[in-house]
């Protein structure tokens, strides 16, 4: 495994699998082997010559790590494979020689591969989406009435419903499905420009042999080479940093309500998972671990792609190889947290005891904006405030229940006698009848993301062409 | 003007103006009386109320130094602000106290705001960029048929169209103006969630209420409030970043080709542009300047964007209130690289002599490939490859063109002797010939983009309601 | 003030006042002075023209938005400043004129400019810094014996003591005193290196120039100008960052430790602080919300520097400038961090009955480390970790002390017995004797401290020699 | 080796062996070795049980990657690692296991590890600047007196010598050797703090047990653990990337003076070295590619590391472990971008031809500022420095030698007359004279800068003891 162990440490085997060298190398080699089956379709290439290329585009014929070895030394990968891919054709049969790589640039080889291999990311990135977003309905739809502490600022709010939370932590992973598709479209397309972007090498062929190719390689046929404008390419790779974003968002929520003194929720246990060296009591929330670390990171990930989204000229130096290290980090980072929180999320541990009573030691002053709207009429919107917000205050440092202190005053205080009734008090305090609205909510939203959600098919992973070179 | 000066050095003054104080804070404003407009539609608040409290959202009517200084005691601006309204309406009539903000919440004032000015900067953005679209599409058109240097690794590469450079660089931007203004249709909408974010004050009647605000503030009505659900938001500021790049690719190609010794295009002089403080024969590339300066900074604006995309809970600790603070400054970057180059490719100095000077000095070594690949079937790839590798070093040594040292050795080497007429030779090193490819290539992409941009009329700013609150 | 209100939300009124435009314009006017009167000093000039030049580089004189009006258009702050300092002497002095600005360039004002406020930046922050970890060692005296919960990965750990919570948030603090004093030796330099960068046009004068102006103007002379060599005043930003996010730790934990189920901590209380614009009980972390924003967003302020930290070749087009505009925000948001958590420091709540309650509700687990050592010889050290794991599991899950599980456990099961007595129970379970070795450990690191702080005195603001130009 | 193609295109094999998995997991087995020998030392682990379990420290007994692939279920590398060792010792001596980790956490391995391969990774690094800065300062003697057009914003500005920008690219590269060291005695520090970070596992003997170990590990003895004060540590890891940064300018220039049109300089040739898979003719900078791919990507590396100073309180949860990773990829990069520059600058080809060449082709306006000067006491600054203006105008555009134009014009122009003598003119024009200064500062800064180097010996590589565990 080609990837350093601090990396895969906060990664999934999965995602790591798709961008290891092996794999890059032979989507390098699969872009070479269509490259050249699509010129003898369009007969600029003999189909002999083309069925020996395509036989030798098999990546364990070649010494990689001495194909990485050189590749510093050349300036790019591509330089030294097509040197041993033409070796090799060579052996075989010498005439079929000036075929190999035939009207392309290592840009095309690069790129394209990049591609290919971000088509697997993709399809593992959905599938678990889409997995994690079922689980979080199933919560969802479990604890619709389950009233929590909405905070803001870090600190209690207002009444909330748990099941609302989950839909909320849900609906940005399925709009992240449908824009990762939508981008994935434009984006994750063909490279085909030659040497200088234009696609002169192949001339008017160029529209058909790269109709061809992409079709064999299941990716997008651009209109033109994307050399030199990496824009909707960088679009696509920003919309993995969101996603990762969305995820951390998860991840922090889940790690504040799973502290020990909040205790509302916390991370399934297993052997080996979350433990300590040292304390034998720890149970770590390594889920939420992971999604947190690769929410710190994908932001500066995103800007360096964006930093070198505009090479110089016609290839830039430094800036476009720059993105193409950048790129698979940032799918293993998302690939990562997504894995991560999927089997949290799947296993959750919820606990509506400990929700209730956080509420309960709350005094009712969750209920304050409430109870002031109530008071404004009689003593005007800043009065209503100040006086709502002193009997929060004593609530809390006397332990008193807010809507006791409000009734005495409402009996005892001349300015407020008569201000509201005790039935009113008894019913802006009602926490059954606090959570009903966003318990409605939550249903509401749930519905149309699970129809949202069944709308979409999980993206089928791409066939496995790399076994069938001809 | 509350920007300071050295970010207004590298800005516009119609974009600063966009996100001044004063116009943040009457956007606040705006948000307040459409607030107490769509309830009294609704009902829930006295039209007379709603009147009174319409008209004293003025930013004039107060002092928003003081709003300012007191925001960052009060850890929200729009805490003061809406105590200064309260205090207001009281003077005038103390029973429409109540109505003012009800149902809302301070994130609701500050997103909505925002919005409202980020509307007005897009329709900044889109009228530049279809004008700077039109500049490049006569650019092209003009010089379609120019041959030029293609470059990759900052190194001459092959012959290309200047024609086919200047479609190049305005395709990402008019893929900007689509992209960003299908983000705003999703990103830039109304915020109405209350202090929970689940809209629970306002109960059934709040989807009619947002439909009615943001009708009236010219803003998307979204189906939920987006607290703590910032991705499509993000995802517009993003827009915004990768606008800046593409711009920032066009400064860099635009710098490096004014170079004294490359000298193929110039920025347009005007009296006070771009000379220097101490020597009289500077002419610097002012425009730009201030794009790659923009260019610079957007990617890191985006990634703390991006890191704080996932607020705590239901409403953040410090991300939320960052992320404030970044968005203006992201439209203003992008306008700024905008309007700097707007101005720079409404009246290029092009040179077409200096970019056939380039070429001619080249010996003809960018028609390289194309000779190797003439060669290769006699010689097989890499030998074909690697033969004329050596006569290109010759000619640039010697400075002696590479054909006639290519037909020399065609006459001369037992081993090339016929693979090669010397009328192929001509053919291969016909400039005109070669750049007949990219300059049908610029003409067809700028057929098609001219048709994009013709497709897609500019985007009418807002109308101005801020005048008429009522 | 030029500074948007999203900024100094965030700021404290003191360091945007450093940073303002009108103080800009005036340290470039201050270095103007500086130049003629060091090279009337030297010279290269007539006494009565730099006592006329002088004069007039007051910037109340001129139309300080004029200038930057101008100087988007000009490519510099300097050019329009030098132009209008150049009319205003003709005026008085048309002989003067030629020794305005003589033998500098752009670059040498407005990087000495923005030093000159620099240095009366660091006078802010190192007199807030050494107030701060006043506070802090002061919290630490009194809470040094004050067990806490010791938290990772946000789950409980271990016994700690308060104080040296305390002690460990101060001493990064005075550390970045001294770092920043330290990098400011080197990077608060004047700039003098004329048009190339090389002081060609001063000669052989040039050092005695520097060294008189640098003296004037209270920063370092360097050995040569700086103009592409950045490393040294970059170091000095990243120290802000630094700064930035040792304050932003500080938060955090403020920040956690005060939410409402946890309430170990508040900040101080006041008329309008922390208010909200709807939920009259909230008490909003406002301070802690400040430090966490200018967190969030000095890392990639950072990242712009070090990004431009190497212009091209003599001056760089785009990277020069965008650094400028980074610096003075980088400075903003250090302070405006810092001012916001001293004030919060100074006055700190704390509530050691709720950090023992929460020590009480953990029956002991914390320490299992400890109790699992013991176990150790008799069972193996993995066995003894599995068993007392377990129990940790039982004590937290019936809500039961370990300790009584554990002597039970010595007592029923076979391979246990004898492995402990009753006592060794008792002693590893003392919570007092558990905080005692932090305890002492705040105390000597207290005491470090003072010390190290007590060598350091405050920093003087420097002289405010703009009043008096001559 | 576990570390990807695209990492390794950009980096040098010496700093991917440093990091490599093997080398961490044996770093981390270091770590354990030398604790329970210190133990041992101080009298509480029995000499044959440290004997026993330090023998055992050797990653080759251990199946690295069953180690990393349990680390993400675990949450630490750590944790299998010690369990994996605990199960070797208990098949050699049961009664050793206790001993095993003994008052240690994860966090003490991970980060001493980190510390002990980044102290191999500074000795590399200081040999090659070290061998860079001689490089540079031989082509500072060669080319004192090499004249060549000094470059603001990309246009020219002056003349200056080649030598003095040899000189000022090697001065940041000497400050980072220094700073570097300086950074690494404060930050490359044992990490020795326990479960809770405050050392109370080992008490009284912990400052005796981590010097020992501090010497055994060539680190710091820190005063205390740096758990969650990591600036020192953080500011180590700026230092690298200020490095890359210096060395991107280097890059930048080279690239910039190596283009087609100037050729100024090339990078040296060798086989396989900068070619192209589809031109012959392609010679492509790579040294510079390198350096300036890592020079993009370091500063988002860096605020990385800084957004992620400051863990919750006593051990963060996913900020930490995000920095763990991002770690050693700024050293690779680092190292990377100086390998490829160091090997770049040893056989530099300078061609002083080309310089004058643009110097002549300029037509004598790079001496515009000093013949503005000698005009000014005439006409008035203003006046003169238009007047030269105009004139640069016209030689540049007519091709035309300044100093001619210069000479009719004070022949002919009544208000020029007698302004200037021929002699003056000439004096002002001679560019030997004008390469005079920054020659000679070009000599004395690169007199400095060696004695400098000398004053500061390579760092000697660290002692390898990873074979000698006892």
């Amino acid at each position: 495994v080609t990837w350093p162990a601090l990396e895969r440490f906060l990664a999934s085997p999965a995602i790591v699998a798709v961008f290891d060298d092996a794999a890059l190398l032979q989507a390098m080699f699969d872009f070479e082997a269509a490259l050249v089956r699509a010129q003898a379709a369009c007969g600029r290439v003999p189909a002999s010559a083309a069925t020996t290329i395509a036989h030798l585009c098999r990546a364990e014929l070649y010494d990689g790590p001495a194909l990485v070895a050189a590749s510093a030394r050349a300036g790019s990968l591509a330089i030294p494979l097509v040197q041993e891919l033409t070796r090799a054709v060579a052996l075989v049969d010498p005439h079929a020689t000036p075929y190999v790589h035939q009207g392309s640039t290592s840009q095309d080889v690069l790129d394209t591969a990049l591609a290919i291999l971000t088509r697997r990311a993709l399809a593992l990135v959905d599938a678990d989406l889409a997995a994690t977003v079922q689980s979080l309905l199933a919560l969802a739809d479990a604890h619709a009435d389950t009233p929590v502490t909405a905070r803001t600022l870090l600190q209690p709010a207002q009444v909330s419903s748990f099941g609302l939370k989950c839909v909320q932590w849900a609906e940005p992973l399925q709009r992240a499905r449908e824009r990762l598709r939508e981008q994935a479209a434009r984006g994750l397309a063909l490279q085909l420009g030659g040497a200088a972007g234009h696609g002169g090498a192949l001339g008017a062929d160029g529209p058909a042999i790269a109709a061809h190719m992409a079709a064999a390689l299941h990716l997008a046929a651009p209109d033109a080479a994307w050399h030199t404008q990496r824009d909707e390419w960088v679009r696509l790779g920003l919309e993995a940093a969101v996603l990762t974003g969305s995820l951390g968002k998860i991840a922090t929520d889940l790690a504040l309500m799973g502290q020990a003194e909040v205790a509302e929720v916390a991370e399934p246990t297993a052997p080996g998972r979350g433990g300590s060296s040292a304390m034998p009591h720890k149970r770590n929330p390594v889920g939420a671990m992971v999604a947190l670390a690769q929410a710190h990171r994908a932001p500066q990930r995103a800007a360096t792609l964006l930093a070198t989204l505009g090479p110089a000229h016609e290839r830039g130096l430094g800036d476009w190889q720059a993105s193409l290290a950048e790129w698979p980090a940032l799918w293993v980072g998302a690939h990562g947290a997504l894995a991560a929180l999927k089997d949290v999320l799947a296993r959750l541990q919820v606990f509506p005891d400990a929700m209730a009573r956080h509420l309960d030691a709350l005094q009712g002053v969750l209920h304050a904006e409430a109870a002031a709207a109530l008071l404004a009429p009689a003593l005007g919107k800043a009065a209503a405030h100040q006086r709502i917000e002193a009997l929060c205050a004593r609530a809390l440092a006397e332990h008193q229940p807010l809507p006791a202190l409000l009734k005495a005053a409402l009996r005892d205080d001349a300015d407020l006698r008569g201000a509201m009734g005790p039935d009113a008090v008894d019913a802006v305090f009602d926490r059954a009848a606090a959570v009903r609205w966003p318990a409605a909510e939550a249903r509401r939203r749930a519905a149309a993301l699970a129809a949202a959600a069944a709308r979409l098919p999980v993206l089928a992973p791409p066939p496995d062409d790399s076994g069938d070179p001809v």
